[in-house]
């Protein structure tokens, strides 16, 4: 495998799915004695162009985030429309989702690891920059997510 | 519930099962540019005091830390023996097992979390230190470790 694929080795985030985002959201406010974030709506198909498995799909998640040191806990609630978000709470119920890295060169780093046998999954943008889920659970164990922003 | 139960939200570590922590620590080190780390094993019962579910068990695992950020993640592989590793390894297989927080005052967070509805799992010592795993799925949609150094 190529060595230090990511040029990062910084968890910025760890992504949990959950079937009612306000509920969960109350709670973790709670346990950890701050406020509720406000719930985050991901762009419609035409902001945010998301892509699931190379083709186009009208999905969109709520999300709640939490800073948690340099990590941050993000509650994600996905509808009915097909993402790595619905399929992997589907098939695997609520939990953990990914993990996910702040990376620079979004392009040429999908490509390396396309080399390196990690499919690209779902891809999607987001005000400020874009994301990408890369299917690395065969090697790492767990979804990775990159982030890039401008 | 009890607000700000742990008095922390710094996710001091994540912690993922594999069924081989060679081949996955060196592909973890090859993966983000890191050495790979000495893989180490948890105490003996009589070291490590280890109480799953009300009863001493046996279990030990090997272990392999990667500092990611002020997370770390960490590797675990569990033996035969009953464990909270080994009971999710098999229902669930090769993945996130727990989010991780450093705590004081470890009875106390125990008996207020059992308070709170969520039942200890597992507890064990280790060199400087003690561990407990809550059962916090129910409400956190992941399980919790605690965390306390002397």
């Amino acid at each position: 495998m190529e060595k230090n694929v990511l040029g990062t080795n910084v968890i910025a985030q760890i992504g949990i799915l959950v079937h009612d985002i306000e509920k969960t959201a109350q709670v973790y406010a709670d346990f950890f004695g701050v406020e509720k974030p406000a719930i985050e709506l991901t762009g419609t198909l035409e902001e945010a162009q998301t892509n699931y498995n190379g083709d186009s799909t009208e999905a969109r998640a709520k999300l709640a985030f939490f800073d948690m040191g340099s990590t941050q806990l993000e509650l994600i609630e996905p509808d009915e429309h097909p993402s790595t978000w619905r399929e992997a709470l589907d098939a695997n119920g609520e939990g953990v989702h990914h993990i996910a890295f702040v990376i620079e060169g979004m392009k040429e780093k999908i490509k390396v690891l396309e080399a390196n046998g990690m499919p690209l999954q779902q891809t999607g943008e987001y005000p400020g920059g874009r994301y990408a889920y890369i299917d690395t659970v065969k090697d790492l164990k767990v979804l990775t997510e990159l982030l890039e922003n401008d």
